[in-house]
């Protein structure tokens, strides 16, 4: 049953990308929105946007190395 | 029970595309709606939504070609 | 166990149509509703749907020639 690894690992690589995009959309919804209420407050609005995202993509790529070790074995 | 790796592969990239789809289409929804409130703040909010929207993508096809990877095997 | 790639090419096929349906579906719906608001931004509003509609284009048609490569093996 060597294969369940790379069962695993195409699923997994599907469910991160569903994580992430989730995750980052919801926030980046509510930043542009918030853009579009006081297009002054751009920049701070981006910045927490920018933050949030990249805590997201740092779980989601790291998930992803996983699922590539899987792959490649 | 080698083609559970490319069982993988096809239930991963379509994964990948609902997280992808349900992401960037949560972004360019609230950012369609905010250029509709604020016409004169486009620049702001289409930037914003490019840069979450590539954050996205760099996930998505990021588990994509850890699907090729498996499909390839 | 060769038929769980083929499989996995129709499973991924029909998810991938689910994620880009439901994205840029999202995306339209939203560009719809913002130019009956306000007619005069319609090319902008046009614009920034058919840059995030390109993107989640991108993402389902790399996982279909995904799939493509698991039904002709």
């Amino acid at each position: 049953m060597e294969g369940l690894g790379f069962l695993g690992a195409g699923i997994g690589a599907g469910l991160a990308v569903i994580g992430a995009g989730l995750g980052i959309g919801n926030v980046a919804a509510s930043a542009a929105e918030g853009v579009a209420r006081q297009p002054e407050a751009t920049a701070d609005i981006r910045t927490t946007m920018i933050i949030a995202a990249a805590l997201i993509e740092g779980v989601a790529l790291f998930g992803e190395v996983i699922c590539v070790l899987l792959a490649l074995k």
